[in-house]
């Protein structure tokens, strides 16, 4: 983990938020290099879950939400942890991590445990004062389930459909920590997927195996990724069954995803908290009925690590050590580098238009400082699928070698090809050696 | 006004934000619609204005911010609005908004002007006290000078390059409305472009000319768009010179984005206040200095109902009302819908074979119910800009009508050529006639 740290902030992954004041507990700022990859990550799921898909749409509610929302979700009353008091040194711990009644700190007695909000509050208005008190919302889930008539209204679903939305969401984590996997603001990708209750345990199969499968799909390793049904004790006040999505993390193995059929409890809770009928009308069957719901509720902090992590590989090439990030093309936050042999020759100038006409595609850098494996080097570590060398050949016949990220194999090709074999191979997700190269 | 808020809401694109227990001040909700149009937004900006340049990277910090970051920027204690307050029905308004001397509710005595700070404010940590409080960012450009020296460190850019970011920022706005026009929690897209302080001016000139452009470009009628430069008494503490992109709304000219020189003071600021280095070397000429910086800062929900309300349209076609909505293609959340003529034949089973095909590639509707007349006008209030029609013919040659939009034109077309002609049209940001048709 202190490896990847180190070359997050180094390459500009990621940055500590506000580092020149010491820092800010937690959070975290995406860098040039992470914003790319953030991006390539929310950008998959969205074409994958939403667009892709004829039972899904988009929504995107706003993070500020009417403080009834949490009266009726069950937050302001349960969405909290044990804390309690040192009466000596006056410092605050969760109970339920403690392993002995003393401080961990100083041995000075504890007070009795006090429920502790992990919602952040704030007032919204000129005054501070309880009628003006509104929260950062803890999760994106309530957003879908509030504007759900809005949702039916405006268009022509019919259930099976869900809404899938991607957006910030705050917790006052008492023990935030694991560089992005816990942190106090986070980014989460929920879908709530609205089903007949009698098909609800079918459909909570179908979303577990299909969300299990896009993180295979986008290369996390088969053997560091598992699903594990949560015991009857895990389980949210909210959910009839629930399962993770986990991943063998370097601080072992963690919650990537929770995919947890919630039942109709959302929808009716603020059905009747706020007096609107939240059911729905199967014209076919002529019944009504509340649906329930199946929530495949995803981090992206979480997948970017997982994703950062288990593309990570460190190798001896020629007695040389190499690093290099094994991203899925489609992640990767650089498609393809272009680089002149030498410095000389009209080759500079030769790989400068080949770099202009490979960015209206991709996004592709240039590097011609240093000798050529270096410049490999530099790509491999911040997981280029592509390399493309111009040289004294190219001047001639206008053909460029392309270089495989893994396997480090080159093949001649056209530049004239170039955009064609780039496309072909992002989008197969495929990084492998070149077919059929001339 | 009306007739967009209410298109918005019936169609999808805008919902009130916790509606169903009366909305909750100010803050508004995407729907399927709204999200695609603000994804197409956002993306065009992302592209247009970061991927697509040699100059420019992104960015994307946290919301909450080291408190001090706010301390040094001035807005601690300058971020503020006037309020006062009334003697007698207790009721507040800000100062510089009031005609006269005594309440506009009930002509009872006010109190004097006191500031009110508009940033939200919140705890973290366990703690509420004065040691725990944090802010909500009122703009992206903080998150951006903070992390200055971090993305030169990691990596090879040279002034003048630039900084841009997409995301949230809180204001607590004592007057909020017109719509999405101005809200409490609202997006921003952000660039602060860092030059030699004795090449500010031009470069000045150069982004507001190309920020300008850019709503042109996609679509927005020059005669609703122009660039106004503020008078010495409107220009913030930290500006040298700035001028705002505005559009002339149904309820007035407003602005869309203003286009600041901040000079060297938020640098200088951080500098000072984090005693950290936060000058650039020049290598080729052997000079350190604090760069100026040009900050071309839109919103998103701006342009956002800025596009929506320069493409409404309302006409008569063949005496019959049709309201549609002029989007350019690229931004225009639904980009094809598919028509079977006949719900027979074999037509909806071949229209939802093109649907299937196009859907790999665009964001595509289908649509077999009603008049194909009443069709194409669900599609045209949307935006959609192309209409596909499986007819008759259809079955026996493989060939479909493509109608566009906004002239309504049909061309005959191989079902063959359908992905290659709607992305060349898309592409081009342009829905005009058929060329070339067969």
């Amino acid at each position: 983990m202190e490896k990847i740290a180190s070359l997050c902030k180094r390459r500009g992954f990621v940055f500590q938020s506000s580092e020149i004041y010491g820092g800010l507990g937690s959070c975290w700022d995406y860098g040039p290099l992470g914003v790319e990859l953030k991006r390539n990550i929310t950008e998959a799921w969205w074409r994958d879950m939403i667009t892709s898909r004829e039972d899904m749409v988009g929504l995107d509610s706003a993070i500020l939400m009417h403080p009834r929302v949490w009266e009726a979700s069950g937050h302001l009353a349960g969405f909290t942890d044990p804390l309690v008091d040192c009466r000596q040194c006056k410092q605050r711990f969760r109970a339920d991590q403690l392993t002995a009644e003393k401080c961990p700190e100083c041995g000075g007695e504890l007070t009795e445990a006090r429920n502790f909000n992990l919602m952040f509050k704030t007032f919204m208005g000129p005054v501070e004062d309880t009628a003006s008190v509104v929260y950062l919302r803890p999760e994106t889930a309530q957003g879908i389930f509030v504007n759900f008539q809005n949702v039916l209204n405006a268009s022509r679903l019919k259930i099976p459909f869900g809404i899938g939305q991607i957006g910030k969401s705050f917790r006052n984590e008492i023990t935030p920590g694991n560089f992005l996997f816990r942190t106090r603001e986070f980014e989460q990708m929920e879908i709530e997927f609205f089903v007949k209750p009698n098909e609800a345990e079918s459909w909570h199969r179908y979303w577990k195996q299909t969300r299990f499968e896009w993180y295979l799909e986008y290369g996390i390793a088969p053997s560091r990724l598992r699903l594990r049904e949560h015991g009857a004790d895990e389980l949210a006040h909210y959910a009839k069954g629930c399962a993770d999505v986990e991943y063998e993390f370097p601080f072992g193995w963690s919650e990537l995803e929770g995919i947890a059929n919630r039942g109709d409890f959302d929808l009716k809770q603020h059905a009747e908290a706020s007096g609107k009928d939240l059911s729905f009308f199967d014209e076919e069957h002529r019944e009504r009925f509340v649906p329930y719901v199946i929530e495949p509720s995803a981090g992206v902090g979480r997948p970017l690590l997982a994703f950062l992590v288990d593309a990570y590989d460190e190798e001896i090439v020629q007695d040389e050590p190499r690093v290099v990030l094994r991203l899925d093309p489609r992640l990767a936050p650089v498609k393809a580098a272009v680089f002149p042999l030498m410095r000389k020759d009209g080759q500079p100038e030769k790989a400068l238009m080949i770099r202009d006409l490979l960015k209206q595609h991709f996004a592709v850098a240039y590097d011609q400082a240093g000798a050529i494996g270096r410049r490999y080097r530099r790509q491999d570590e911040i997981g280029t699928p592509f390399g493309i060398t111009v040289d004294h050949e190219t001047m001639q016949n206008d053909t460029v070698t392309l270089r495989e990220r893994d396997s480090m194999q080159q093949v001649r090709m056209p530049v004239d090809r170039l955009v064609d074999e780039l496309r072909a191979r992002i989008t197969a997700g495929c990084a492998g050696v070149a077919a059929g190269a001339p």
